[in-house]
């Protein structure tokens, strides 16, 4: 993936996004009439395989080359309180993903899901978005591109996912601008803040509003309110849909980054699965806003894509039953 | 698994059910607290590796000999049409598991489990269960012992479902039978029916509800409106709790089978994790008079134990979460 020549080549991007392959779709309903099972018995993994097969532009979809993809950033916003974690945890983490401890490690080992870990600007967090933009309009482009860079063509899957002290407050932020809704509509525990550490998320979610409203253009909406990983996640969504590479979300995070381009471009999840719905109550608010309905609900709520590699599984699974299954003909099964 | 003498040790049984091993779950508990993501953040994960360890009776459960058993039989009612598939197809349907051309096959393969089908008297269906009792005595325990023998010690997990066209009318008499509600609130479509054929199924729980008034003992009720494999059901999950080897719980007709045994002694299922609820309306209804939430909601209702197959691959993501997560400790990151 080349990335993104400039914000309005990215925005371009937006306004001619392909769709799936249609032939394709409609071979793989028509496979899923003829295996050996009530018709519609297999419910929603009847929708996935047919869902990956227009993406995939193939009747029998596979799964042989499937990506997870963590992207980490640090938030200027993680200075005034909003976390229960210091923004070190951050690098920490990172450091786990890559010796193999964290569950995002087990998870994709589970799922037989790769996993590319995407550390961005560790050392260098974006502006406290209560004072100015989060970042310059060269860092905002630099991380989408970043983003881009984890789709390669030919990718059956790719699984996003986040980590980032601080972030819950950035995607509540941005989701509050994006829809409607005041920052109480929008504003969570997070890693686990209560009392008196959630007034201060609040308070900070609000000033971000007032300070940037207006700005209501996708990038610079992310820009402002987002942060270096959650403006990777938006170049990732988009770049995989340029390249037809099916997509699965994880939690309340991940799904913030494409807030503000579905306002403006509300299909632009069309080749987006939800993983599944966290603990953090907006999720649930966020997953109707994008037109989403969510594989799993585990009161999970720890991002670094755990939910969405969980969900992998049960993709995994729709792939097995549509590609081995006999028809009712092979079978000599008599169809109802 | 020797099985059981007679009718009266079966209901002995129901009365000694052994626990969990308490160390072992309060073990596994501790090691949750300290892995490296917030504590309570994998949600539901947390709680299924706590509650393996405590059946298994390990700190660090484990998934390496996981069992599918799908039990398979035939109905006397199904000659009442109140089925959309002719009674042929359960026996077809048998060929079809062992050919590897079923649903089941893909997806226990998907999910790393050994699948055992085991056809109950294909050739000798139940009676009517409208016109007297689906089994004589012997024919019942002989069902209860042919589940009762897919427990092996030291399994580590059971996973159980079923084939049988006209089973979900059983099902649906149990479950009047056993609990509060008239036969509508428990016949739902089944593979399929609508119209006059629900009016038929409908008028066939009735008739066996009147017929049947009164049989309250556990295994006289699974005799008179169950069938062979819903008994070999109620056999496998008693047996599965004898040798506490945890299981995996699949749709309406599998979750029916303890249906009879939950009135007597409600905890019959403490040692069982529901795979999902299916689309049939009443199985949510069913597994709330078993206190039992489902792992999934995917709209499946295709039997086979395919519910619980999927469910595998979250069990399987919580033992490796569990097993494989590095402590705060381990990773040198700072714990909130």
């Amino acid at each position: 993936m080349t990335g993104f020549k400039s914000a309005a080549a990215f925005e371009a991007a937006l306004r001619i996004l392909p769709g799936p392959d249609e032939a394709a779709r409609a071979a793989a309903l028509a496979r899923q009439s003829v295996l050996t099972k009530p018709a519609g018995s297999l419910g929603r993994l009847e929708e996935i395989a047919v869902f990956l097969a227009g993406w995939q532009a193939r009747e029998r979809p596979r799964l042989d080359r499937s990506r997870v993809a963590v992207f980490a950033g640090n938030h200027g916003v993680a200075a005034r309180g909003v976390s229960a974690f210091p923004p070190a945890v951050t690098a920490q983490m990172v450091r786990n993903f890559r010796e193999g401890g964290a569950a995002i490690n087990a998870l994709a080992g589970a799922a037989g899901l790769e996993l590319m870990v995407v550390p961005l600007e560790l050392g260098r967090p974006t502006a406290d978005f209560t004072i100015g933009p989060a970042m310059s309009e060269d860092e905002c482009l630099v991380a989408v591109n970043a983003g881009a860079a984890v789709v390669e063509p030919g990718l059956d899957l790719l699984v996003l996912g986040e980590m980032g002290i601080g972030n819950s407050t950035s995607a509540a932020a941005l989701c509050a601008a994006s829809f409607s809704g005041s920052a109480t509509d929008w504003v969570g525990p997070g890693t686990g803040v209560h009392g008196i550490q959630l007034s201060a998320k609040l308070a900070v979610v609000e000033a971000g509003l007032a300070l940037h409203a207006g700005a209501d253009a996708p990038l610079e909406r992310l820009r402002r309110l987002g942060g270096h990983e959650i403006a990777a996640l938006a170049g990732a969504v988009v770049a995989a849909r340029m390249a037809r590479v099916p997509v699965l979300l994880d939690g309340f995070i991940c799904c913030s980054a494409v807030a503000p381009l579905a306002v403006t471009v509300p299909g632009v999840v069309e080749h987006c699965l939800a993983g599944h719905v966290s603990a953090e109550p907006a999720h649930q608010r966020l997953l109707d806003q994008l037109g989403l309905e969510p594989l799993l609900a585990l009161g999970m709520r720890l991002g670094e894509a755990s939910g969405a590699a969980v969900a992998a599984g049960i993709v995994r699974a729709a792939v097995a039953a549509h590609d081995q299954m006999a028809t009712f003909a092979e079978a000599g099964v008599s169809d109802g």
